[in-house]
């Protein structure tokens, strides 16, 4: 059987492989990306799913429209808007997805041809070169500093033939745990604005603010072209895969639309309702709130460990907010050796090679705190602060 | 903006389209493809996910297995080799898909390069033209016939370049609501049997048999390509989006499963557990036989009102299961200015044109039966025999 050239240039998830050894019961794990199941508001998603069988009936389990659920595409409409006025988005702005994932790969359909550039951090998120990948275009590789993307490494990539997308994660990055500047943003915004391109900012993780203000996006409610993505994954629940995408260009939002259809039809209609009924029935910004104490509480404790266990000579970001602290060993280590070294000591985390398209070696690594209490934490730490 | 090739080619969905004009209320409609509302187990399913909640907690809500939730792929396996011996399946052999349609999106990503070769039946399955359609490949449809797909045009087919997949929907077809015979079935296992391609069943509609018994399948249980899909959208409840492949090729099966990490990182947890409680707590069989009688009256009903107001010179199908009836009238006749000679008298079908890869102009038309009362029906044919 002869495959796609796509296919086999897509790589399985790293990340996903290394769970099977990871997940051992022995293993202190900072490898994995999952939301702490405690911040899952069971009992109120009990709730909310029978109220919404009870009140809608056969409507919740028929087919539906491919651009979701009407009531919810105008309540995520109306939060953004809360959260940030000038937004100005509308339910016509919104389309639901079968979680943010799906969102990466449907724009990845509706706007590349093989070859055609694709701007991205680096280190960038896994799940975006994946579905990308898929595609087959040139990735241009943008370095993440402290503060954002480099503004001179990101204008010669606008540069290169055909690019067709830069993607950010500007609030916690997914693997560095970095935000972007207010200054950067701004500077972000100039370099692009003018630009051809559909300019991505990934979102998933923007409410889990533990310290500072929300940071105005980038180019969301300033540029046509611009398109927001969020997720209920890290606020109410992975499980029921329920992700969305905002833009005011709505004949690309047409487009993605089609593709859509041609990939799932629509998003679960059931979950889509159970999530909506949960939504304005109960104190969700309370629940977050609540989520926010508990991941500053693990990440306060696991930097509090890595200044205590690791030698002076290894770095780390230090996150405003959701689930990521990224770490800097010294030039020349490697991280795939030092992940079986850990390993060895039953301690785990994801090395950095997966989050760049284009380094083979690399010295990073990227360590989650949302699924341990404080003692593991402190334990894992002292353990990986031996080897390092 | 400058958007794909391939998206620029994929028809939006023609009939999702239409339905925004043949679903106001004063219309009777033959045109969607809805399973009857009144088929759906809400009080067992809501039970369902209950139980589905209080047995297993946060599991429901959590990120889950990108293959699917084992208990469920488990009972999919049991379920295919008691209703047909010498299958043989495990769970291994299956993967949880979002609704069938995702099923062919994959395979169109694992096994397409753009201009790579696809048999489909002519007319065939809207849902699959568009999926594959994504991947930019060469149709070669083939005719189908009352019996099955034509033989000789299979064997021209099998023999152009870089033919990757042969899809087929042998029981009950949409649109044409045909089966093939068992003798066909044979043929077209002898003609593909030594072929290096996938050869897909896919089989949404296939406990849907109003008469006669289940025939076995085509190349499932037989060949190492094959590939089986279903889906549980006809017999529980479609907008949960619950489908599934089954194959023994677990190369093509790892690469389905990269490319759905890439889509959407896995099926709805939550609506997996609820399925697999409904499914294991409840006369599932007899369920199935409450849709079958009541489709069954529908189906008897608009062939009988077809027999007494259709010319004779229009043809039909008359199908032993499923969903669909499909009529051809005189050739030169053209469906799509029949459509709208029907719509101005409150009467919808659709027009045979979305059906076909490789016509223009057809003569054909696509009623679906389950989604009106036998009054209803009577009415709708009588309308639609004046226009013919």
């Amino acid at each position: 059987m002869q495959y796609s050239d796509s296919i086999l240039n897509t790589p399985s998830s790293f990340i996903r492989n290394i769970l099977k050894v990871t997940d051992a019961a022995d293993v202190i794990s900072f490898a994995g990306g999952l939301p702490n199941p405690i911040s899952f508001p069971i009992g109120q998603l009990k709730e909310s799913v029978n109220h919404a069988i009870d009140e809608s009936g056969a409507k919740v389990f028929q087919y539906s429209t491919t651009q979701g659920y009407l009531p919810l595409r105008q309540y995520i409409a109306e939060k953004h808007n809360k959260k940030q006025p000038g937004l100005d988005y509308t339910a016509d702005d919104v389309l639901i997805t079968t979680g943010s994932q799906q969102a990466l790969e449907l724009i990845s359909k509706v706007l590349l041809n093989k070859g055609d550039g694709v701007i991205i951090e680096e280190p960038g998120y896994l799940g975006a070169i994946q579905a990308f990948t898929l595609r087959e275009p040139t990735f241009h590789g943008v370095t993440l500093e402290t503060e954002g993307i480099n503004i001179a490494e990101l204008k010669e990539a606008l540069k290169k033939p055909n690019v067709k997308m830069v993607y950010t994660v500007p609030n916690f990055q997914n693997p560095t745990g970095l935000t972007y500047t207010q200054k950067r943003r701004e500077e972000v915004y100039e370099a692009v604005k003018n630009e051809d391109i559909i300019f991505i900012e990934d979102d998933p993780y923007g409410e889990l603010r533990f310290t500072g203000e929300h940071l105005p996006y980038i180019a969301a409610g300033k540029m046509e072209n611009s398109v927001l993505l969020g997720s209920f994954s890290k606020t109410v629940a992975p499980g029921m895969r329920l992700g969305y995408m905002l833009t005011k260009n709505h004949e690309f939002l047409s487009h993605i639309e089609t593709a859509k259809q041609a990939s799932d039809l629509h998003t679960n209609i059931f979950a889509q309702y159970t999530l909506h009924h949960y939504l304005t029935n109960n104190a969700y910004e309370e629940h977050v709130e609540k989520i926010i104490a508990l991941y500053k509480e693990q990440s306060d404790t696991m930097l509090a460990a890595m200044e205590k266990y690791f030698p002076p000579y290894v770095s780390y970001t230090k996150p405003e907010g959701g689930m990521f602290i990224w770490v800097t060993m010294p030039e020349g280590v490697n991280a795939l050796e030092k992940f079986h070294e850990a390993m060895d000591q039953k301690v785990a985390f994801v090395p950095g090679n997966p989050f760049y398209t284009g380094k083979k070696e690399v010295n990073t690594m990227r360590l989650n705190y949302t699924n341990a209490t404080p003692e593991i934490i402190e334990e894992g730490i002292k353990r990986l602060g031996e080897i390092l």
